[in-house]
């Protein structure tokens, strides 16, 4: 199925799961314009994308939500419950490891990182910090997935190293650099300054 | 132009301007190929989406880094150096505040704010933290457009509130949860965890 999907429809499936969670509780279906008007694209992208799936609605009743959501979920490999560590416990890896979002969709954090003495063994959000000098090892041990880069981007390169050294081949990069990597790596960068800037785009001519 | 250009080609255009931050320093000529490369995207739909903003590149040349960093920074609106404010100054907003790209891409923070009394008064990445209750004051007072919302979700419809009645147009939502606001006003919401679903797609069949 992975080839069949579009990169641009793989980026719209995160949104759409998040928009059944936005329905009305309770709702048992759901119509491709309901979806598209929480989601913010028009309802014939919605049923295009959906249809890479499998997923046809039903006329005049629409999606069932809970086929839905197993769908989303089972193509976007949510439903495998991935391990995640996170390196850098500041500000950043703080709000991550705080972020009730990951939990919901899955994502297990095994791992919260830092090189500072002072944050080592406190606790973030219940994730007990722990010292950089031991992260190869317990991602190893904890069958650790995927690494997210929460460091200040002069640390990024080598913490993206010790992931690489340590088995990973996924990591979100949060530091705002270019990180390298050995091509069976996979790296996704997040610039927290992208929403920001498309929200601008719409600004600009009111 | 605003009518013009699609969602989907809005959306990549922050990826673009990234990408030619990602440059070698003192390359002043680049090709849909190398930004495709950084950008992860075909190089045929980068030369389509550039060529919405009236960008054509020259055949064995490519595009000018600095017209074309030019004109996507005048498509985004991001050379108008609108004024940001966050309310929330936990650890999000916290890193919001030190974040580093906000400037870089022409964003001013003018204000940072929380409920606590142990942090209203302190600094954050150069800024000090501001009283909630002055929110609708400091807003109109330093003529800010962007709102952020990074509050709990059990506080962001009542910030987004605040936001509205000072006269802003345009949030961005980092809380977990749908806020409710007039039809004159662009929400914006950004899931932290949107990344890493897309990421957990590539990463499965491997």
């Amino acid at each position: 199925m992975k080839g069949a999907i579009p990169p641009a429809t793989v980026s719209r499936l995160p949104v759409y799961l998040r928009c059944l969670g936005d329905l009305p509780p309770g709702q048992s279906t759901c119509s491709s314009e309901q979806v598209a008007a929480i989601a913010g694209v028009n309802s014939a992208q919605v049923r295009k994308d959906l249809s890479h799936l499998g997923s046809r609605g039903v006329r005049g009743v629409g999606y069932s939500v809970q086929v839905l959501r197993d769908q989303l979920r089972a193509a976007l490999g949510l439903d495998r419950g991935y391990a995640v560590a996170i390196a850098g416990a500041g500000n950043l890896g703080a709000a991550l490891g705080n972020y009730g979002g990951f939990a919901a969709w899955g994502f297990r954090l095994e791992g919260l990182f830092d090189t500072d003495p002072d944050k080592i063994g406190t606790e973030v959000g219940g994730h007990r910090v722990e010292a950089m000098t031991d992260l190869e090892e317990i991602v190893r041990l904890r069958r650790v997935t995927i690494g997210i880069v929460a460091t200040p981007a002069s640390a990024a390169q080598l913490v993206a190293d010790r992931f690489v050294s340590a088995g990973l081949t996924a990591i979100l990069n949060f530091a705002p650099t270019v990180i390298q990597v050995p091509d069976h790596v996979t790296v996704r960068r997040v610039d927290l300054s992208t929403e920001l800037q498309i929200l601008t785009f719409h600004l600009k001519d009111k």
